[in-house]
């Protein structure tokens, strides 16, 4: 059973307020409970109604009837496992590969398929401006689909951090030259900017070179999507 | 002022079946409107509130109170233009350059992504498979960003359409070559498959080749989400 106070609590997270005030955050689904379970993120508690097999080797385990679980499940459709896990500590941004940075991007579903991106092509360390969205928000947790456990996170002042960088900085631009021009390095920070106004003039002013995927055709489209555009330069800079 | 039996009718356009029935759909904003007024696509009649200027040149345009608007809208803040317009007719595929197909996309968003990619890329034809959602559909529509004006999109049976067709047909396979290592044809079929299961056995059996966008480190991440493995791709058939 849950008791009031922790439903309280485990309902508060869905709000980034209250996440940073106790320091948690809530995950759901067996598959992206297990996978931070099995990465460096610490475990509160674990919710699991009894038709879920209980996960393996976790103490901190608690088996609810269906109807609590709809109490603390933020979905319309609980599957059964809800996971409470501590927000980790600023861990150093890891500069021997790319960095991928973001300016204020907005939309949970576009973070979260970043975070799912930096995951499949190895890009160890994200950073993010403040105004980005919430990585431990509940909409970013569902679309990286467990990923979060294998990508290092930071947000950052960000025009502090890339003026302090001693890498090449690209900035994804309309008006950039064409990535497919650029002899690419090894390392470099990569910057992609907010779904509506790309990236501020003021992390603009420190991009060293400013990139572009070419349009083709007529077309009249005005952008690519900020999470499909980042695929196409992560796979840029991956292309052997 | 709208009549009733308008109102019913544009309110059923949300179900397929009805837009199937009627041969109509609705297309909601100002922008997306504009781009398929400038298109080949038929008008049926085009509703605007006060505040938005009237779409000019229009005669089939009906001034309708923010009220009326709500009643019209299937969006919870209505931008106060809505489209209705005849689906075309089917329209030749156009194998003088790639060709998309789909194998049972499920997600309208991924759709509505994929057409905005057809059109950046200038891939002029989307071939999906009957069981791929309704390219009509409101929340497709949404997704689109007015680029279905530019993309011809036939449903098809797509095992007979494939085993039809002249040009080399190459499907995404998780267990594909690295697609870096293909020497891919100036024209040609991409498959891209369901968002669960792939590309189906069916239609696996059709394929000239088997292409994957390689993973790179130690990544644990099931697979690239659709749109984005589709955004990835294009890329590379555009490369120059």
């Amino acid at each position: 059973m849950v008791v009031k106070s922790e439903l309280k609590l485990i309902k508060s997270l869905q709000q980034k307020k209250y996440r940073n005030e106790h320091g948690l955050f809530v995950i759901e689904g067996k598959k992206a409970v297990e996978e931070l379970l099995c990465s460096s993120f610490k475990v509160f508690k674990i919710y699991v109604t009894k038709d879920v097999l209980p996960i393996k080797n976790i103490k901190n385990q608690e088996v609810l009837l269906p109807k609590e679980m709809n109490q603390i499940s933020s979905l319309k459709n609980p599957n059964g496992v809800v996971g409470v896990f501590y927000i980790p500590n600023a861990a150093p941004v890891d500069f021997s590969d790319w960095v991928l940075a973001l300016d204020d991007v907005q939309d949970p579903g576009n973070l979260g398929t970043i975070i799912r991106l930096c995951d499949w092509f190895g890009i160890p360390s994200l950073v993010c401006s403040k105004n980005t969205v919430d990585c431990y928000n509940p909409k970013v947790l569902q679309a990286t689909m467990g990923s979060i456990a294998r990508v290092t996170i930071s947000y950052l002042n960000l025009d502090i951090f890339l003026s302090e960088v001693s890498v090449p900085v690209y900035g994804s631009f309309m008006e950039g030259n064409s990535v497919y021009s650029e002899e690419l390095p090894k390392t470099g920070v990569l910057i992609m900017g907010n779904e509506g106004k790309g990236i501020s003039n003021k992390i603009k002013k420190l991009c060293d070179y400013k990139i572009t995927i070419p349009r083709h055709g007529k077309s009249k489209t005005e952008s690519l999507n900020v999470a499909t555009a980042t695929g196409i330069l992560m796979n840029e800079l991956r292309r052997e």
